[in-house]
């Protein structure tokens, strides 16, 4: 039996799935060390390792419908892998089966810099996107963070902190090419159409977005692009509570400041930052804001912002608009994921993620507070506040298994928490593996059985990165 | 054999229709010539009456739901009807049956003004509710002209002239409850669920969003509100050529300019308003112009689009601050309908629906333009330009089978024009009863096949708005 040479797991199916691939498509492209590694070394989430049989690099969509048809006539899983970013545990092969890593496929086609769209295979990631259209005043603003690939964000329905202006995936994503468990290949706004808006039929578009992988691969995206603002202005502002701090988030927004971020931090998350970045920024609720704009709005912006935040009690507000400083800021922002780890060197991390109305953000952060402290967890609090949406990185030592329990019903108790505040157990990660119980809780026993027959109407037998989501 | 009233039609399915309604749920809501007066009167489009065999009037999701119950026992086609102001014949009854008229449920429920969200009946239309919300500070942008009720709005993913900046249905609605055809209740994000983001399963709110009464009935929405800007400027600028107006457009947008409106009419338009509110605009392209924000990022705002427009050949630029003035302004805009009726009295208008990159409009109006002229057509032409979206107000005599058989012709070749550059046959009004076959050269067979696919697995006796989109 073949076995796994990074985890040492065996797998079942492993030798029929590679006999199977080698017998109808040759030894090509196919690799099992590779995909276990890929596996092993970018999987971000806490969830157990659980390698596919076989790994193929399809280079072009014929391939992969040429592959994903012998998967269907095989009855191999097929699980989609882009960068493998993604928290839920969503890239896990629970049957074993075909990992299709779309790496091979990082081409940007058909740029429209008039009409400011681009499409792109899925092995582009939004930094590659980006690095592309440097030179034409143009970007792609989703940003979740980590450098995932563009189609695997659109996979899991992802943003970030740029939402609160610019919107998700969900709103930026204006056609899909994707091959469907059968391997049959749909465009799901008609090929190569890229208007701006449509009425025209169901919105297939955004069942594939956010679909994890389940309902088919994808293979290509089209994309808004927005122009890059004239002036960009940060900030950084302390509040004596949450309740500040997200008093002057919902006025901000009332005042209708078209602010481009508004990340919040708690005082254990700014602590951390500053030990991590050696910087010196009060140790207590935080917001970190950025605007985009002309000099002269920015102006405007900043000084309503200044207002309001003061009106709420907010202390050293101080503002940066050169490269140096603002990038220094949203280094510290971006590093709170190795910043919370660098609390407890040896641990590992696994980020939560729910979102609630507005309103309710203090209630839910206090408690969940609390929470953490009764239980002796560690989990520093960031979240895109404009959106109702933070996370807790839970540092946590995955050798003690008391803790791993503790970590898990605490995440529980967070997202039953969100639910009986009108929100939901998932923001921007998905619900891959992890929380299918409580995508249930969240939606009722009707509308998961609609999203279970939309399922079995695209991948009646189940291939598609099955065991996920539903 | 019972017929109908007011057209004198008769219906085959009548009898039985009514007296299954009778003997299973009572007189009581049940009405024909209410229905076909309904129908008769507030349906704008000029697609053939198809009235229905009864009207109901359930007064909360409860009766909607039984009386779903009722007709998919009986296999009663279902026809969801909100105000009747759909373009493309959505509400017809093709086959007889029974159409749901929703106005009955015209309450605004769960007003959240902090977290800027709010739910509404069926029966609560765009004026309503921007009335309801006078003292909050508070609006809900979306403006197809007529005052739509918003379910209905959600149904066929309308959007009109403040989508560029505030997007359409599709962004706006976070959460819908539907009854399904055999009168299961399901909410689309879960009951009383209302983040701003979520990734929790498929995203079903935008399934039904579009679905044009196709897949279920919307019973409640829940809407993203936004804050009504501190100030509005509104503009006019004409033009030398199409090409100088979207130039322009296009300009405006890369600028980062947040504009709120900017609307596009061709000098046959501008001639029809002109005589018809008594106005002298230059007849000449024209853009429409609306800025929101504060009076400081107005001024910037109109002085940069001003000089865009100057060196794209703009002239008579003007601009209004009063309310007064804007008012006049934008009631020429809204009134283009009657403006183009008053072009031929005696007629009747269908205003067409395409959307293509913005890049491609210069060339799809001047084409469309020489296209009207060659045919001996009426068809002022207006638009969404920010979006890529315009309609040619086709006035005709209905009297005059040449004439109609013309105009059928060319809004056939109008939206392949559309889908030749990458468009889409309708940005906005829907698909109904009159794009079928546009959708699926739109679409292609395969994506087709898997809207057929959903269709059947979420109204699998085919009773829900029979004979639309598919």
């Amino acid at each position: 039996m073949l076995s796994c040479s990074v985890c040492s797991l065996q797998s079942e199916g492993l030798e029929r799935a590679v006999a199977a691939f080698r017998s109808v498509s040759g030894d090509e492209g196919v690799s099992l060390g590779e995909a276990v590694r890929e596996q092993h070394g970018r999987d971000e989430s806490v969830h157990r390792c659980r390698p596919p049989d076989v790994v193929v690099f399809p280079r072009c969509v014929e391939e992969v419908s040429a592959l994903a048809k012998i998967c269907h006539e095989h009855q191999l899983p097929i699980i989609p892998f882009g960068t493998g970013t993604g928290l839920e545990g969503g890239v896990g092969a629970l049957k074993g089966g075909v990992c299709f890593s779309l790496r091979n496929m990082d081409q940007v086609l058909d740029l429209h810099q008039e009409d400011f769209d681009v499409t792109v295979e899925p092995g582009v990631t939004r930094k590659a996107l980006n690095s592309y259209l440097r030179d034409t005043g143009l970007w792609f603003p989703v940003d979740p963070g980590a450098d995932a690939s563009l189609c695997g964000m659109a996979s899991t329905s992802a943003s970030g902190t740029n939402a609160v202006r610019y919107g998700t995936m969900r709103e930026n994503v204006l056609n899909l090419e994707v091959v469907l468990a059968d391997g049959t290949i749909i465009h799901t706004a008609g090929r190569g159409r890229r208007p701006r808006k449509t009425s025209a039929g169901y919105n297939l578009t955004n069942l594939f977005v956010g679909s994890e992988g389940t309902l088919g691969i994808l293979t290509k995206a089209t994309l808004r692009l927005y122009g890059i603002p004239e002036s960009m202005v940060s900030a950084v502002c302390s509040f004596p509570s949450v309740q500040a701090a997200v008093d002057s988030t919902v006025q901000v927004l009332q005042a209708g400041v078209p602010i481009a971020r508004i990340e919040f931090l708690d005082d254990v998350m700014i602590g951390a930052c500053n030990s991590f970045n050696s910087l010196s920024y009060p140790v207590t609720p935080t917001l970190f804001l950025e605007f985009h704009g002309s000099s002269k709005s920015l102006e405007e912006q900043v000084s309503i912002t200044e207002e309001i935040t003061r009106d709420n009690g907010g202390s050293d507000f101080a503002w940066a608009e050169d490269e140096e400083t603002r990038a220094k800021l949203w280094k510290a922002r971006h590093d709170a994921w190795y910043a919370s780890l660098a609390l407890r060197p040896g641990c590992k991390a696994y980020s939560t993620d729910v979102c609630v109305p507005l309103s309710r953000l203090p209630q839910i952060i206090v408690e969940t507070k609390e929470d953490l402290i009764r239980n002796n967890l560690t989990g520093p609090i960031a979240g895109h506040v404009g959106d109702g949406n933070f996370h807790c990185i839970m540092v946590l030592d995955p050798n003690d298994p008391d803790e791993v329990q503790r970590v898990h019903e605490f995440t529980e108790r967070l997202a039953r928490r969100a639910l009986a505040m009108d929100g939901t157990c998932t923001g921007e990660h998905g619900v891959g593996l992890g929380k299918r119980a409580l995508l249930r809780e969240e939606l009722g026993p009707m509308a998961m059985e609609v999203m279970q027959g939309l399922k079995a109407t695209l991948d009646p037998k189940n291939l598609m990165n099955p065991g996920k989501v539903l």
